[in-house]
Formats: structure tokens, C-alpha cells, sequence
């Protein structure tokens, strides 16, 4: 008979989790009745490309639906959207269901969307739940602060942007002819790709950033200085080590509309420091993700330090403590995902890993394990790259921060060249900075701007930081050439020569 | 006092040797007296770039000349072109030389070029001696069929590919108006290349390979069949798996030039099989290079079952058996580059590593040992890639068929997909194979076909073998992602989920 398994979200980890599954064949297919239950309208989306196409760089429409729920329902799948799981009941193996839109759900060959049901609350059962609730923007002390209230996250004008609706909303926000003012605040991936999109539309763009240095989480402040040059070159104006004080409408009694933000020094948050008011017709909130567990939690699982659901190496869910079973692993619940806390490759401590390429890999994970092959989720790394202007910025392992949060000594090797031999017309730059452990003298994180071969080099550093290798093995390694595509001295192997030079000399 | 070091060659191994010395600084390069002979005029070229610059690609002129003699001597070398290493007297530590063009070499501070001296013999001391005498053509069992005799080595309009000098024939060659038929004689990357220029220059092109694919030293046959349809597409004429029986000339009895090229089965030499006659203008014999070792062999030294000089870990070059000291490693005598034998990092069998990135890697070896550091040299894994037409053509590690040359057991993965995002308008197609040993699932060889990213995977993967990285470790990678230059399901990482699939199914 087939085990009922039920999967949290249709987000990229619930949809991965299904494909990993469709990709064992049918003979493993029907060993499930699945159903994926996710709040949103239609298919699976691209949000990481959302950005990209209030850029222009993509059609909205085309990465607003990758595919659409007949792909999934036509390998069986019960798949749901607008329709939320509002409890998890882990004595009973069942998940409370509730529609949130039409009657019915989309192509749905199971019981719900049967006359009966429409837009009541179900229960259904499960021999096995995957949790893939996702994330959500980090808002709490923009909203706190006076004025950002009202319709939505606060006034009309301000959004956030985290799901393609953010991503349509943000698009006829800025095409229309009273937009003159962006503001974003928050100098992450995200913020700068938005900002980007503002700057494109014409629009005058300030980005109010905390750190001293734009993508302070990925890059540390000497390499997240050439994207600030970068960005401040096309027009980009940003307004760095500031907060946030005040978030300003219009006054309007109905529908009030963002006017002006408030930002000021980031000590004394409450008044003092140098205050400035900047003006906003559009403001963009995008100060990082949180991982979306109040399912979980309420259900009784453990949350962990970082805010993501605590998993196992087979992605299983843990009781909270206190509890009957309390503090065991649950063999039939797996969570993946933006909603889930890992372990770090370099620091072995918990951490988030909310990347699309997380989750694909943690599929993999999931649907292994739910077939009975044992299979274990590898300490992350998190390799990531991200188009920010004509820049391709590329992280891996841990940053100079990240080290010293942990007591961890590095040693980086830095270096700037160009990618291709001295003849060949239109070669780029690149800037790599590598850092290694001090003791060991291990790589443990890469970081790399430039405007081309940035990914397949972070995510051969990623398997070369993985198997332990030095800076020494680094300096020397063997690297192709062909002058239309490299430099025979590349600048990969002179930053870690520069690394070497450095060991014992302090 | 500073020791004297003399380079005979100029090529890629010797320029590296006293670039890899500049780059320790001005203290370091002060303890040597420094004297780099070449047969060549000029300074250093980028030798694997003048087949590109015939396609236009690159202007010939600054390919042929990277460095200018003068950047060497500003250096305080004594840089001396057209001089020949005639002699080495291990016993005396001298080398003989011969001045082949104009009295006096360029700009040299040293003895030789002064009055008295001129375009005569002359007997240079060392302490430490560099042997960087490159490669040349394989060309003896063409040389030895019928007609293929005359002026250099052969008829008129009869060439080879592997000097500047010799790209510079080949272009004023194809760039006359009689030229109309060209047939290239090998199927490697420079025989390839070159018939690309051909083609571009609207010559009628014909490629004769003696196998049944092209690239078949770097390539597996159905990897190289991807090679051959892309350039049959542009217009490339292959003829597979023939031999050149005759090159014809045009009988004059003055300057006879080529008229055709007749070619038959592969197996009876003499006469018999289908016999085809080709006709001909241009002739490119592009059949592979072998070390230049006369010199080494006439002093002594030891040549390998490779042809190429023996080494040991540090470059070190070994007196021959039979005489005093046979059997030895000399310490302060080192060889590298194209004429040296090195040990293959799957096979540890000797083998011929022919790479610019080689030479680099040994350069750097050579000039640590000669300043007290040690240093030794890792056995071979020789990532390379080769622009070819559009394509980039990546090999690293072993082939199939040299696995099974070796008694080795392989299992392949193999799998063709795009490079970005499926809304990422004008992504390609890349083809992968990787070999796994079938008894550990260690990667030993991987092969790239595509028109981007190759060279960036190449030495990620290059890391990878080097490290002992599994098919299964590859398939569950971590791989970034952003929709403008990834896509989320890598091909390499498909590539490798279908070798695991194989393992323990045969």
C-alpha cells in the first residue's frame, strides 16, 4: 500500500524534494501518495531570479511560474496551492489543512477540493511530513519604529521582497510616473539587486545599509568595497552604518503613502546622532530572512540558536524538550529548507543555509532517506554567486568575521588581475581574497568579484575547502591554459601564493 | 659570489624558470649570474597562441613576441638569441655554445658578444644548469614516404606548426591567392586549430586523422564525435582512420611544390586499400610533438621510455647507466618543460606533459630548488583546454583508453544539458564525461565539451582527482546558483549521480 507523504510548502524545497522523488522513476513514485500543500497561487517560481527580472534581465512572467501545477499533478501528485498547513499533529500523524482561496485546490485528485470542503479546514493524515515552510523578511524593528504602520508591512510605498507577489508589486511600484525616489535598506544580495532594478528604471536609489560595507555577510569589507565602487559608479548612493529611525507618510488619513525615511547613527537608537531625512516614493525592506517556524514550533519541534528548525544529518525533526519523547529525532518528519538550521562545514556550528542550492541538495537528502536509502546531509558550506550589476560575486566557507565570531585565525592571500592572456581583447578582472586557517593551513573560505568565471570557481574551491586543501597545494596546483580562456598565471593561484608567503611570519 | 645559472631554451620553460626567479625579489635574483640561451630571434612568445592568431583571433605580432629581449635584461640577464647549446660537459659544468645569427646576442652584459667572439664557439661555465630545450614536430614516417622530400622538410608549401616562425609561414601561405586546397595532417588541437583558419580564410579544409575521432589523446570517442559534428557543421572536411601515403609534388624540378596528398588504409602501409588523392596547396603536418633530447642524450643524461629526459621530484636530470655516477640524480643540473618525462598522478607511469601550465608549474619547482627551497614536483594531472571553433574543449586525468592501456577498470558518467537557467536567453550546452576507478569511485579523468565554463570546471576538477574525491562525494556537492550563470541542476553533478548509479550493476 502506499505511504501517505505529506510536504509543507511549494516553495524551491518542497518543489526539489517532489522532483528528487519523480527523478527514482514510477516504480518508486507509486510507493507514495503524495500530496504538497503551499499558500501560493500556481506552480513552482524562481524567486532568486525575481530580482533579476525587475531588472529586465528575465521576464517577470516566465520566472513567476517555472512550471506550472499540471506538471506536478501529472506524476500524481495532490498538489494544493492556496492552501495553508495551520497545525501538525505529531501524536495523530496528521496536518491540519485550510484553504485559503477558491474553493478546491488545482488539479487536485485527492479528497480535498471535493463539494464538502470548499474553504473549511481538513485533517489529513501522513505515514511521513516533510517540512518546507520557508522564510520571511526580517522586519520586526523597521516596523516598531514610528510611522511604519498602516496597510501591509507599514505605509503604502513600502514593501518587502520575498515572493514573486513582493516581486510584482515592487515592478508596478516603480513603472509608475510618480515614482522618483527608491529607497532600499538593507545592502544584502537582494537590496542591491533591487536597487539595481530602481537605478535601470531611472529612478534616484539610495541603499541604507547597517555595516560599513554592502554584502557584509558574504564578503568582508576590503572585497565588499569593489562592489560599493562598482554600484556608487553606475549611481547608486549609499548611506552606510546608519539605522533606520523613522519611516515617514504623507499624512493622509486613508491609504497613507511612504514620503521620507529617517535614518540616523547607529549607536543611540533612540534620537541623537546625525539625522537625515531621505526622500521615498518607494522603500524596500530587505534586511535579511527568517526562517518561517511557528508550524513547527507549535507542533512542538525544536527550534534552534539561529531560528531555523533543528535537524539531524537525515534532515529529521527533534522534539522539543519537556515533552513526552522530548529531545528525540522523529524518523517520519523531515524539514529542508530556508525553515532549517545545518551544521557549518568550518565552524560546526549551527547555522542557516537559505540558499536555493541548499535546498537541493537537502532534497536529495530527503527523498533518499524517505526510499530508505540511508543517506546524510554533508556540514554546509554554502557556496553562493550572485549577479549584482556586471559583477559576479562569489563566497564560500566562512568570511574574516565569521572567524573571529568563532576565535578562528586565518590567514588570507589576496590578489587582482585580469582572467585572460595579455592579447586577448575584452578580458575582465578579477579579485579573489582566500582565506585559510592558521593552524592547519586549510582553506576554509574564498571570495571572489569579477565580471565572468566566478561560479565553477567558487564551487571548485567549495570541494577543494571540503577535502582539506592548503594554501601550499593551492600555490602549486596545476591550472589549464588557453589564452582565449585563462591566464597562465591565474590570480587563484597567486592569492594563495601570497597566503603562503604569510604563514610563520607572525 | 653569484652563481652562474645558464637556461638553454627559451620557450615557455626557460622564460618561466627566470620569471618564477624575478618574482622572489631583487636579493634572491642578485645571487645568480644568469644566461638564458635560444636558438630563436626575439623574446618570449605565446607558442599555443599562434594557431588562433592565424584564425585571426590574436595579431600574430604580439603573440610572437610576449616579452621583448630587453625585458629579461633589464633583469641583469644575459639573454642571448640566436645562439645554439651545442655540447654539455657534466664533468667540466660547462655548455658549449654556437652563435647562429649576427655577431654578438642582444643586449648582453656577459662575455660573449664582445669582439673576438663573433659567430664562434665559446665554452660557458656553470654552477647550475637549466635544460628547457622544448619539443618539435613528429613528423619521420611522413618525411620517410615518397615525394615528401625538397626544401626544409619537404616540398614546397609543406609545413609544420610549432615555432612562431612557423605560423608566420603558414599565414603568408594561406593568405596567397593560389592558395585554394589545404589538408591538415592530424586531428589534435593544433591540427584542428589550424584548419579552423583555413576554413576561415576560405580554403577548402581537409583533416586527415589516422583514428576514428578527433582529440583522441584528450578526448573519449564519443566525446570527440561531439568535436567532429561541430566542425563538419562549419565546413571541416574529416578523413578518419587514414594514413598518409605520399605527399605529390607538382614535379618541377626547381622548388617542387605540393600538389596532393594521398591517403589509404591504416593497416597495409605499402600500397593496397582504398587510396584516396587529396589535392593539396597547403600541407600541415600536425602529428604530435616529442621532446628535444639530442643534447641531453649526447651528454649523458638519461631518456625515458617517453622520450623525454627522466626527472626526479625536484627536476633533477640522471646521468644514463654505464658510466661513472650512472644511475644518478645530478643536483645541480634540472630539466623541464616539453622535453622532460614526469610521473601521471592516476597511472604513476612516466608520461610527457606538453603544456605551457606544465612548464609553469615545473618553472616554479626548478626556481625554488635552485634558491635552496624544497620543492618537489606532484606527479602530473595536466588540465588543459583548447578553444576549438566555439567550443572549449577541457581533459584532465586519464581517458578510457589509456585506463585500459593500463589494466585500469573505469565506470563513466556522462551527460549533456544547458549551463544557465532555462529563461536565461542564450545559454549553451555542456557535455561532461567523467571516469571514476571502478574499485575505489575515485574520479580519474574528466572531459568537458562546451562553448563556456570549461576551463574554470577543468581545474576545480583537477583539485578533485588530486584530492581523491568520489563520484558519490560529486554527486552530492554543493554547486552555487544564480540564474544568469548556473543552472540549479548541474551537469557535472548529473554526471556524476549517473556513475554512481552504475557502480556494482556489472
Amino acid at each position: 500500500m502506499a505511504k501517505k507523504l505529506v510536504i509543507i510548502g511549494g516553495g524551491d524545497a518542497g518543489t526539489y524534494t517532489v522532483e528528487a522523488l519523480f527523478k527514482k522513476g514510477a516504480e518508486v513514485l507509486k510507493q507514495f501518495e503524495i500530496t504538497l500543500v503551499k499558500k501560493e497561487k500556481g506552480g513552482s517560481a524562481s524567486i532568486c531570479a525575481v530580482p533579476l527580472a525587475l531588472q529586465g534581465v528575465f521576464n517577470m512572467k516566465e520566472v513567476a511560474e517555472i512550471d506550472p501545477p499540471e506538471t506536478f499533478v501529472s506524476h500524481g501528485i495532490d498538489y494544493r496551492t492556496e492552501t495553508e498547513a495551520t497545525g501538525i499533529n505529531l501524536e495523530e500523524s496528521s496536518v491540519r489543512l485550510g484553504s485559503l482561496g477558491s474553493p478546491g485546490s488545482l488539479g487536485s485528485p485527492g479528497s480535498l477540493g471535493s463539494p464538502g470542503s470548499l474553504g473549511s479546514e481538513e485533517e489529513i493524515k501522513y505515514d511521513f511530513l516533510v517540512i518546507a515552510t520557508g522564510r520571511r523578511p526580517r522586519v520586526p524593528d523597521v516596523l516598531k519604529i514610528p510611522g511604519a504602520e498602516g496597510e501591509g508591512r507599514g505605509l503604502a510605498g513600502v514593501y518587502t521582497m520575498s515572493t514573486v507577489e513582493d516581486g510584482e508589486k515592487i515592478e508596478a511600484a516603480m513603472n509608475s510616473p510618480e515614482a522618483k525616489n527608491a529607497v532600499v535598506l538593507g545592502g544584502g544580495t537582494i537590496g542591491l539587486q533591487v536597487a539595481l532594478a530602481f537605478l535601470k528604471k531611472g529612478l534616484k536609489t539610495r541603499v541604507v545599509v547597517g555595516h560599513p560595507t554592502p554584502l557584509s555577510s558574504i564578503l568582508d569589507p576590503d572585497m565588499g568595497s569593489l562592489v560599493r565602487a562598482r554600484l556608487e559608479k553606475e549611481g547608486v548612493e549609499f548611506i552606510f552604518g546608519k539605522q533606520v529611525k523613522e519611516i515617514k507618510g504623507d499624512g493622509a488619513k486613508v491609504k497613507s503613502k511612504v514620503k521620507s525615511v529617517v535614518v540616523g547613527g547607529s549607536e543611540a537608537r533612540e534620537g541623537g546622532g546625525e539625522r537625515e531625512e531621505i526622500p521615498a516614493d518607494i522603500v524596500v525592506i530587505s534586511r535579511g530572512m527568517i526562517p518561517n517556524t511557528e508550524l513547527a514550533e507549535k507542533a512542538g519541534l525544536q527550534i534552534g540558536e539561529t531560528g531555523g528548525i533543528v535537524t539531524n544529518q537525515y534532515l529529521q525533526v527533534k522534539r522539543r524538550q519537556g515533552q513526552a519523547e522530548g529531545g528525540k529525532y522523529i524518523k517520519n518528519v523531515y524539514a529542508l529548507g530556508d525553515c532549517v538550521e545545518v551544521v557549518d562545514a568550518i565552524t560546526l556550528r549551527p547555522r542557516l543555509s537559505q540558499l536555493a542550492s541548499s535546498a537541493l541538495v537537502q532534497a536529495k537528502v530527503v527523498a533518499n532517506n524517505l526510499t530508505g536509502v540511508g543517506y546524510s546531509l554533508e556540514p554546509a558550506l554554502s557556496p553562493a554567486v550572485a549577479t549584482i550589476s556586471d559583477f559576479q560575486v562569489g563566497t564560500v566557507g566562512i568570511t574574516t568575521e565569521t572567524a573571529a565570531r568563532f576565535g578562528m585565525k586565518v590567514v588570507s592571500g589576496k590578489k587582482e588581475k585580469p582572467t585572460r592572456a595579455r592579447f586577448y581583447q575584452g578580458r575582465k578582472t578579477m579579485a579573489v581574497k582566500l582565506l585559510f586557517d592558521s593552524y592547519s593551513e586549510r582553506l576554509v573560505g574564498a571570495q571572489l568579484v569579477s565580471e565572468e568565471m566566478v561560479a565553477d570557481r567558487i564551487d571548485g574551491l567549495c570541494n577543494a575547502i571540503r577535502k582539506g586543501v592548503t594554501a601550499k597545494e593551492l600555490s602549486r596546483m596545476e591550472k589549464s591554459f588557453d589564452p582565449c580562456v585563462s591566464l597562465h598565471r591565474d590570480v587563484m593561484v597567486d592569492a594563495a601564493e601570497s597566503a603562503v608567503e604569510q604563514f610563520g611570519k607572525d
